[in-house]
């Protein structure tokens, strides 16, 4: 049975564990935190846990990188003296062009292992294995986004990889997968910070909001519980991409406060939610 | 029995008929659209129903006007004359201080019918009866806005209506009301708009959003889909607290754009999003 190593089994690595079907695959969890590693296995989301980078990722088909953003490639260089000839490293970070290009030279002999980025569009403002889901990636887009020397074979191995989990492949530069994920995923949690920020000014805001807020501020800054560590990496390490999506959300919403045209814009945005986002 | 009348039966009035009890109340439901009028009948939501506003609202002890924000104060005082002096007229608009203030002489009289704002803080993007549903005011802030001179009858009277109905019960002046409205319920509506505005560029944004949305941008615009209409009647009706959420929320954008203390503020917020926010 080939063996998969999930560096980092909290939401992301946890639940890709659990998806994984155990006659193909051999999980093996690795991590710096004994607690955390026999929680996972006790929760059946691993079925062999190593405390030691080195040895959880030797022999080794599959290696998963779940971990923040600002600690992917820096842990990929670190195994990759370690690992087997052919084999897949992988990501879930939801950044993609800075880690891709920081690990061409380190993954670029086309007969050593290789390095594909992927980006699951899943996620919960939980954490932690005990939030882990088999289902986390059924039906989520799943971007993969290779290198310009990144072998052929690692690639079609990183999507059939992703699709056997549940998720649907979608191919695209790293740079491209930025763009997109500044608008559809960055953008949404700076402004929930942004609107929790502008809420809590205050004694009385602290009583009043949570007694008023009805639907739309709850869902409107759920994500803002997410750890914020990891979230501030994420947007140190996509400013260029967030910083033109947040030009363009200011724009829109400058046109809406001013008023003119405004209806014409609420008209817009409810037809266009209501057709395209199910 | 003691005959209400609701006057538009969508979403707000609907969920209010199915929500007060029938051994207390006589449910008339009143409005211009027969057909909607039979279905909110055949719904359960009224027992019976009225084309014509003055018959539809004569004898009634209260008088509830389900209207777009800025059909109320017309609409009750086009009622006003066939009320009865002992009537009771609410409203459910998320605005208040331009409804109050606009009505207090119509309703001035001490001895004559009385107008209370009220705004319960429930809702949903659906509109219409068929979404109507019992427990859309359980446990919801009612919030009531009485004008400088209603009488303390009516005010009482509307307190314990809305308690009736599953409300819990805040009272304070419509102008305090229309700030705090501004910033937990029109500022989350108005940037869900205006992201899905800065999403819908382009036709590549029609098929790539879609396809990589996963739960914060669905969830982020989620309102954006409510009536177009009625929400521009709303910015319009609450510019001014509007301008100054929006200028609040603007500045705490730009603090975490800057990304000098991102960290810091992101990690305000997510511990004040957990603590206050259930």
């Amino acid at each position: 049975m080939r063996k998969v190593a999930i560096i980092g089994v909290g939401l992301m690595g946890g639940s890709l564990g659990l998806a994984l079907r155990r006659k193909t695959w051999r999980v093996v969890g690795v991590g710096r935190n004994p607690a955390r590693l026999k929680k996972a296995k006790s929760l059946g989301i691993v079925q062999e846990i190593s405390g030691d980078l080195r040895r959880g990722v030797e022999d080794a088909s599959v290696v998963v990188l779940c971990a923040p953003v600002d600690r992917i490639a820096p842990l990929a260089r670190i195994i990759r003296p370690h690992l087997r000839r052919d084999c897949l490293v992988m990501d879930v970070g939801s950044v993609k062009a800075a880690i891709v290009r920081d690990l061409e030279d380190a993954f670029g002999d086309p007969r050593g292992p290789q390095f594909v980025g992927v980006h699951p569009m899943a996620g919960s403002e939980k954490s932690g294995a005990e939030n882990a889901r088999a289902d986390l990636y059924r039906g989520a887009a799943c971007v993969v986004t290779p290198g310009r020397r990144t072998a052929a074979w690692a690639v079609k191995a990183a999507e059939n990889f992703w699709r056997a989990a549940g998720g649907r492949v979608v191919r695209m530069a790293p740079e491209e997968h930025d763009r997109w994920a500044a608008l559809v995923s960055h953008l949404p949690h700076l402004l929930a910070d942004a609107l929790v920020l502008s809420a809590m000014e205050g004694k009385k805001a602290d009583r009043m909001v949570p007694l008023l807020a009805a639907g739309s501020f709850r869902d409107a800054t759920r994500v803002a519980q997410a750890d914020p560590e990891q979230w501030a990496a994420i947007f140190r390490m996509n400013a260029g991409p967030l910083a033109k999506s947040a030009e363009r959300f200011r724009r829109a919403l400058d046109g809406l406060l001013r008023g003119r045209g405004r209806s014409g814009g609420l008209r817009r945005a409810a037809l266009w939610r209501r057709k395209f986002i199910k």
